[in-house]
């Protein structure tokens, strides 16, 4: 029994791992010319990890793609935070953030994660979209695609989904969303989803696979667009509100810097360059000021 | 009873008023070019604030100085976070957050605060610079003044407060100090002190008035100092590490926030421009990395 679930855990690590591989593979040939770099490196309490970062392509300014297996004593800040039963937790996930450097081409976030402690095990992730400047025929190609792959496991999955993603994707003290949204899902199991864990599995996956496709087509679509100075400062004003989500309320950053993860992979997330300048408020009709008026939430994007 | 209660705080936030338009005069005299801009708020649940901003001087690319002198109902996110065993609380205060232009001029924070929520009332407040090029004469001049400062109320108060400062100004996660730390204090009461009201009021008052001649003295000194892009660079990158300090860790953004405070007010200290290069490691030797190794606690400048 000990074997078989070490055995999954194993199993479920090595997919992340070649999809993590495949994404990168994906995401560089769109580039034309950056390659991901990869940094390997060990925790201290247990497992680590495999960080590939792209710098300076021809479309992404800077854009990170990790794997991590992590495991070990539950400290008590994670215990507090996270609410771990247990005195040893296992994880392993593949994260992924994209700084395009054209204002045009939307930032990117995706992260699948497979948790275990004691006798427990859960699935989570999500995937949204940053657009520096909204379009909503985009908007909608987005989340279309997430509807269809969503559909493949559960009817249910894409309006329970896009909803929780709206709500934690938000910033209540600029009373935004980071972006248009996407899907996110936590802690899913075999009581509250009603499926077995290879379905839950192949929906993370179908969710991780859905990535590159979906990202390169945008980044195809959009990468030529010309952009001015007055588009790169708005950018640099979007990529702050995500350094205060990411910073202010994303667990997946808490989570790791309170476990005591490797900095540098944690904070990959943060924009090569952000801007905050006092007190900015886009003009009336502006582009700016219409993309601002779409950071709600519960809009119907399908 | 509660008319000279109340008379004591409005005198406090009076005094308060008053040091913010002196240090705005002293500042502005020295950039020779910027002059502050007021912003006037008021708080739904009640107070408001004069938020003083400056931007694109001669040395300040943006600098805050602010007055604000909240009150009301006290939360449920506050009563959690900050402890505060009434239903009703009163703060005002002083906070400023200078970002130079110049990398060789350093960024500045200083914070005085009274509190009272009941029959309690205490003072916080702190001083602290961060070089982005730490020069060892001027942190010396630094904390010197402000020892001389502390030590017209008490002898114990300098090594105490910069010692409290050392663990306060610290980013775990780096293993790094913000800068070269300074002095602070919370909660200060005559129980903790040994002094009166009026002898800790003076004290908080006298840190007040130090800022804007040691600051002026720096800025005078450094503004002229040409720099490189490289020096531009690694202001970039410290300043990421400001951002991640006060959106992480510091009290003073979280109660802001957590009080539904002014957004533009508390986030009035992000820095103009920062940069997240990934895994910037400075060359051996390099100003850069000396600096860094400088980010210690518990170094006496003195």
């Amino acid at each position: 029994m000990v074997i078989l679930f070490n055995m999954e855990k194993k199993l479920i690590a090595e997919r992340f791992k070649a999809l993590q591989n495949s994404i990168c593979l994906q995401v560089e040939k769109e580039d034309g010319k950056g390659t991901f770099q990869s940094d390997i490196w060990t925790r201290t309490e247990g497992g680590g990890g495999d960080t590939k970062i792209l710098t300076n392509g021809l479309v992404l300014e800077k854009g990170g793609v990790l794997f991590s297996e992590v495991y070990g004593p539950v400290s008590d800040k994670m215990k507090s935070s996270f609410d771990f039963q247990n005195e040893e937790f296992y994880a392993t996930g593949v994260s992924i953030v994209m700084h395009p450097s054209n204002p045009f081409v939307p930032i990117i976030h995706m992260n699948i994660r497979y948790f275990e402690t004691g006798t427990s095990w859960w699935f989570g992730g999500g995937i949204d979209l940053t657009p520096i400047y909204i379009d909503e025929k985009e908007a909608k190609y987005f989340h279309q695609k997430l509807k269809d792959t969503c559909d493949k496991t559960d009817f249910h999955f894409y309006s329970k989904f896009k909803d929780w993603a709206d709500n934690y994707f938000f910033l209540p003290h600029r009373n935004e969303t980071r972006g248009i949204g996407g899907i996110f899902f936590d802690r899913l199991t075999t009581k509250n989803t009603g499926k077995t864990k290879e379905e839950i599995f192949d929906f993370v996956i179908g969710i991780g696979e859905t990535f590159a496709p979906v990202y390169t087509q945008i980044m195809n679509t959009k990468k030529n667009i010309p952009y001015s100075e007055k588009n790169k400062e708005w950018q640099g004003i979007r990529r702050s509100r995500y350094v205060e989500f990411n910073l202010l309320y994303d667990k997946g950053t808490k989570f790791g810097l309170e476990s005591d993860g490797r900095v540098e992979s944690i904070l990959m997330s943060m924009p090569p360059l952000a801007q905050w300048p006092y007190n900015y408020k886009p003009a009336e009709n502006s582009l700016e000021r219409k993309t601002l008026d779409l950071l709600v939430k519960n809009k119907a994007w399908i």
